[in-house]
């Protein structure tokens, strides 16, 4: 359709990454935040399991493929701006690294803001 | 406590900066996601209102202060990583400038995906 957004149009930073939001589709739990390149989405939109680009590594990385713990994506949504994604999907394991459930298992507390 | 997280830990970019991903509290609706530098994080808390950095604008920003939509903090959380918030709040009215609820409210959909 000719008034649907091109692709082309999200606004990729200068390294060619954009951020993607990773939300449970089902509890709205956010799990994690990642970094996707375009190939790491296509191939998200083409398995329908996140794929992102380790800028530590810098490589694709297929979230679950060591762990077992892979998200199926329901959709893809993306901002006003077109510069943050936001993935839903369904988690069947931890996201975290740390084995927790969601990478947002810290609340910012009296103590803490008490040192600011 | 002497194990809490100091918040000085919190991993701020280069420009002092860090990602805040806004959540509606109850629903889990992402809302959008803006930037925060130590002042408005410092602000959100002190008000229980979310106070962002525009970088645009090179100016704090307090959601809704023109447009009344202002958003009642209710907690906020920070990642693993400790390079992203995510702040739980309770909006009373569009998130996004373009009058929409959430900022993301466009689906990456199959004809995009064709283009890519």
């Amino acid at each position: 359709m000719a008034d649907a957004p091109d692709l082309k149009a999200l606004h990729w930073n200068e390294r060619g990454l954009i951020p993607a939001i990773v939300q449970q589709h089902d509890s709205g739990e956010v799990l994690m935040v990642a970094w996707m390149n375009e190939e790491s989405l296509r191939k998200t939109l083409d398995t329908s399991e996140t794929w992102f680009w380790s800028r530590s590594r810098n490589e694709l990385w297929h979230k679950g493929a060591t762990s077992g713990n892979t998200q199926r994506v329901t959709e893809v949504r993306f901002d006003c701006d077109a510069d943050t994604l936001l993935v839903l999907v369904d988690a069947v394991g931890p996201a975290c690294h740390t084995g927790e459930r969601t990478c947002f298992f810290r609340v910012l507390g009296r103590d803490e803001i008490a040192r600011l």
